[in-house]
């Protein structure tokens, strides 16, 4: 099996399920509970924190295990609307988020919150005059992701966290769901009050996020209850999944430059084969996220050649997995002003540290068969 | 290990681990992917929603996965209250709720909401006078738990089911966390709107869970996104853990019979020791749940029968897992009217169906003689 897919999903890695397994069924006590067996799975549970906090450069007290990356975002996006809406009702977000962000905003506007969506250029970076322009008094959030899912285009956090600084009423929120293990992000250099990370989208389980909050920050939970993670996010702990969630983190992060290297690598081989293919189009930019490579077929459904290729055992994906249920195009594609043509024709092959090049060539080659069959059939 | 604080949390089935194993490495694709992995998997989720309905008796669209009771009880609660708010303010739950229900009122009381908070008597039986009294056409939800979680009461939900349908406005949530596997609820033949399990009370993993909400009920999302699970529960679907959640609805539903009256005896043989125990007195009222016996031992602390019972590897607990580390007394057993010496004392004994007669005689003898030294030392 080929699987170019792993912005969808991943597949856990042996050792991820190992560490759960082993935390499952030796430290299944509630981290709640007084007796020894619940110390002994808090105790557990402290630990991942800690090694989740280390690898992230933050505190401890920072981490908080979610149960994947929307909860992450709508926690930490709902969370500082309600929360602080008596100092301001104004959001800002881009028109190129995960549906988990936008929707989230949409459903505060429902609540009487008013949003601005920050349009992006060709390559899908946003356009930070009017980002500038947009900030007020009123604005109390700005929601930016760090890595784009669907074409890989890297948004310049570092610039868009200076300028929302200087509104000391407005937090920032990241979704690093894409970016984290592929793109560094110093959140501890930043100045970044929320970040959501995602377990399976790194060979994790899926159930399993982190959303890092910075100290002092406050937000109305979700769910309240039993107080669990600072009263934040409440539920008994999932400490096995907590577990393997960090197990996952290590592994990407041990080898994360390496991997940056050789996957940028991959990634030129595919755009270099795509640009002697006729009429395709690369819609990824450069420089962008070395795991991610977005194309269009014009004139070609994309759904057959997913299927095309599936017949060979390879697997790439349309676009997001999380909105490709709905309309026949690609928003991303669409918010970056392509025509029609290309944004109903987009194509996602999304690599992972486990993708060899053995598996692009093969895929390479796949593809040209399955696209030079379907040029005759469909054109 | 005898381990006697199964309604904090269970110990996973070898069975459910396997279930999940497999799943997790084998169908480990998106659901919402297009290509074969992900339909596959789609098929493996819309398989385990059939079982579970089944086991239910209530309709596949009715099922909702969620990451456990907390969300569960969370996202009906708030859900019904946000979305319904302009056809009423009001809503109605009791003093002897689960922290995940108490404290989502509490938040929406921040939110401008009214709550009638309906009292218990001793045995813990809410007041059916006073629900009568408060309901009103203003009332938009009542939420009453089918098994209380501390001591085992079970609350007349058919009764309260047929005076709230009264009111067309009310919607009626149960939590059924503590009662599912243990004390049926005919949710296909009583006017129930919206109900919450939990997976890790029933030998389940922990981060699973299901909320039945009656085909038409219309819910505010806690978390909005990709639109799975109906755009109630956005994320994507963890396919692994329902799949072991459903397995472990199984488990407990085949043999539920059968385990009732075992439990039922055992618990009969625990109440009976008890009550020939100098100044103990016990909580839990007859009849009630056949997993719980909640007791007091005046003047001992309860965290030092707990610690001493340990040294035998014996796990009980003191009051629910979930409030264990705020106040010294139960809210629960000050809710049914006991006095602080009573209310400070109390532990809870909590079986679960791989609790045997064995496991509860030597815990029995232990327990006497763990109490006869600490009646010497502490009093």
């Amino acid at each position: 099996m080929i699987y170019l897919d792993n912005s969808a999903t991943t597949k856990p890695h042996p050792e991820v399920m190992d560490s759960f397994y082993q935390a499952a069924t030796t430290f299944f006590g509630n981290p709640s509970s007084v007796h020894r067996l619940g110390m002994d799975t808090e105790r557990l549970l402290r630990k991942a924190r800690h090694q989740a906090a280390s690898l992230l450069q933050v505190k401890d007290e920072e981490v908080f295990f979610t149960s994947g990356g929307t909860e992450g975002n709508n926690l930490a996006i709902k969370g500082i609307a309600l929360q602080h809406q008596t100092r301001g009702k104004h959001l800002i977000t881009t028109t190129i988020e995960h549906p988990s962000v936008l929707e989230a905003f949409r459903s505060l506007e429902e609540l009487g919150f008013s949003v601005t969506y920050i349009q992006v250029d060709k390559n899908g970076t946003i356009n930070i005059d009017q980002l500038k322009q947009a900030l007020s008094q009123e604005t109390i959030l700005v929601s930016v992701m760090h890595v784009n899912n669907e074409i890989g285009t890297i948004q310049p956090i570092e610039e868009i966290a200076s300028i929302v600084s200087a509104y000391p009423k407005a937090f920032l929120h990241v979704d690093h769901v894409q970016g984290f293990g592929k793109v560094h992000l110093p959140l501890n250099q930043l100045a970044i009050d929320l970040c959501t990370i995602s377990g399976h989208k790194i060979h994790g389980l899926k159930g399993t996020g982190i959303m890092y909050k910075r100290k002092g920050v406050t937000l109305f939970p979700l769910s309240h209850g039993g107080g669990q993670e600072q009263s934040i996010r409440s539920g008994t702990e999932n400490v096995p999944a907590n577990v393997a969630l960090v197990k996952a983190m290590r592994l990407i992060h041990e080898q994360m430059e390496q991997n940056k290297q050789r996957l940028e690598a991959l990634k030129g081989r595919i755009i270099q084969k795509l640009q002697t293919m006729d009429q395709v189009v690369v819609n990824t930019p450069s420089p962008a996220a070395p795991h991610i490579v977005n194309f269009s077929l014009p004139g070609i459904k994309p759904e057959v050649m997913i299927h095309a290729l599936e017949e060979d055992d390879i697997y790439i994906s349309t676009k997001s997995a999380c909105s490709s249920k709905s309309a026949d195009e690609s928003a991303v594609l669409a918010a970056c002003g392509h025509r029609r043509k290309i944004t109903e024709s987009g194509l996602r092959i999304s690599m992972s540290y486990e993708t060899t090049e053995a598996d692009i060539d093969y895929f390479l080659v796949k593809l040209a068969e399955a696209y030079d069959k379907l040029s005759k059939v469909m054109r």
